[in-house]
């Protein structure tokens, strides 16, 4: 992995690499929702996105660039998320094997979504170490390139496509925001945006059931995520020291919801917007649901990270 | 009511009128319904227009065509659904009132969509008669102009201009697709089609629970429809004679489907392709879902007509 930190020239070009095989998807308003936070809000439609969700970017670009002798023997993660589906549709666009580790014990749904898009599954024991002993073994036994999820120059640089697609569409914001789980989509904002308006402000926000980024970004040292409880469940993951260390130094501040917030917020979308989005990617709209940021007579960007949830197990039991 | 039926020049001079109120909606496709169904599907996403439904087309339509005089007395109707909702928001957009007529069973939800666009709700009792006498009466109180739903010619003209925009968007298509409750939507869609691709077929959908266009359709006369039981609950209503008199002309076929289709065509378009649209706005889907139309190689347009769900009470229970 290389250890220099991607900045905004990494971004265009993985743009130009990424562009005919992403979609650029919608920015949508809602007269009804700027009505309601007296704010102009741009929401980058990244539910649009192949596989659901903005994670085909980075995964797309990451194998883009790979030379092509070592593309030959495939590519590899451990993920049973939307990271381990857009490696796997990616990988198959570039007609090389996609080799994806997942305990035994992910929902059947994920199973589906990498089989469904190409990704050959191994399994092992749901602990820490198993995933990792397993991936070692994949990888020695295939010659694989191991893309993890977040922590990767070419991903954090794909992720900041979609920023740069948002500020093309809508000229400069005074505000963008992004949901952080590991911090690949925020660290790649946070370069597009400072790169193409630099007077933005950029506003992470996180459950605050898993405010791991909150403290790390306030201590100034990764604190990890310890076994947290979210509905947003994209976001459980600890930042890495790329992400980390571009977060530093380009994000003005990381607030934190409340799970109430996150369900009012995503419900708000779904009834006014007409569109689906998963938890993680309401996580922004919430912060603006709780005050936590002043929206007053502002454009603001948001990006709605993805739209894959299970539809029987939604949380919209009350009216 | 003029007796008179609406032909696509009507459709044209109220898309000019209406172009200025409602919002161009977007035309969707998606890669693995495509491939699902072996045919290249294009979904006129009417779930994103104002009031979250094609009826604001029709409502907008009437409204502006009111002279000056007679708009100045208001509009009225009697409706607990998408109608009233659509004529509320359109006559705020004249600035003149709209007086509403609902069951005080109705529910809460469908309340206050209507006070939220500034209707004037006056409630009865939960009976035809009641509806009716209620609504004479507030029309001679008032001398507001009565707007049916769907059995108008500045209704059908509205909503004609949906699929009007489908086709300038599409170029020609082999087979056109709506749902039929009152028969507004798909006479409306049939006049377009005939006029702009005469060579396209015309198929309406309906629930085999409602299935009373189907038997219209068949019999050559009206056949009301009775205590329908559907999950598609703006499909609840009977045919009437101007719609009747210009589906029976233009539309090639009605095919019915069943509630299990329409659910699953449903969680296909939200799962897919990221929208919420209603079980109505899914019934034309769920045709493909049952081979009922062979769609195999086809260019086919879906008039997805709304988006208002009751998400506290969605029918994905099961996996």
């Amino acid at each position: 992995m290389s250890s220099v930190l991607p900045d905004y020239k990494d971004i265009v070009r993985a743009h130009d690499l990424i562009r005919e095989f992403i979609h650029r998807t919608p920015v949508m308003k809602s007269g009804t929702i700027n009505a309601m936070f007296g704010a102009e809000i741009f929401f980058k439609c990244e539910n649009f996105q192949k596989v659901g969700a903005f994670k085909f970017r980075g995964a797309t670009n990451a194998i883009m660039s790979l030379p092509f002798e070592e593309a030959q023997k495939g590519v590899g993660t451990h993920s049973s998320g939307n990271h381990a589906a857009a490696l796997s549709l990616a990988a198959g666009m570039r007609n090389i094997p996609a080799y994806i580790v997942m305990p035994r014990t992910a929902p059947e749904i994920k199973i589906k979504a990498v089989q469904g898009y190409g990704g050959i599954i191994t399994f092992c024991e749901p602990t820490l170490e198993a995933r990792e002993s397993t991936m070692k073994k994949v990888l020695e036994q295939t010659g694989a390139a191991f893309i993890p999820s977040y922590n990767h120059f070419k991903i954090i640089a794909g992720q900041g496509t979609a920023a740069k697609e948002l500020l093309e569409d809508t000229g400069s914001l005074d505000i963008v925001m992004a949901p952080v789980g590991g911090g690949g989509l925020l660290s790649g904002t946070s370069i597009s945006v400072k790169a193409i308006t630099p007077e933005a402000k950029v506003i992470a926000v996180e459950p605050a059931n898993a405010d791991d980024a909150h403290r790390s970004f306030y201590s100034g040292k990764i604190v990890p995520s310890v076994n947290p409880e979210t509905i947003a469940d994209g976001l459980l993951t600890s930042l890495g020291t790329l992400t980390f260390a571009i977060i530093r130094e380009k994000v003005d501040d990381i607030v934190t919801v409340q799970e109430s917030s996150i369900i009012e917020a995503m419900r708000m979308i779904w009834e006014r917007m007409k569109i689906v989005v998963e938890p993680s990617g309401a996580v922004p709209l919430a912060a603006l649901v709780e005050k936590k940021v002043d929206c007053t007579g502002k454009r603001v960007g948001i990006i709605l990270s993805g739209g894959n949830v299970d539809l029987g197990k939604l949380p919209f039991t009350l009216p």
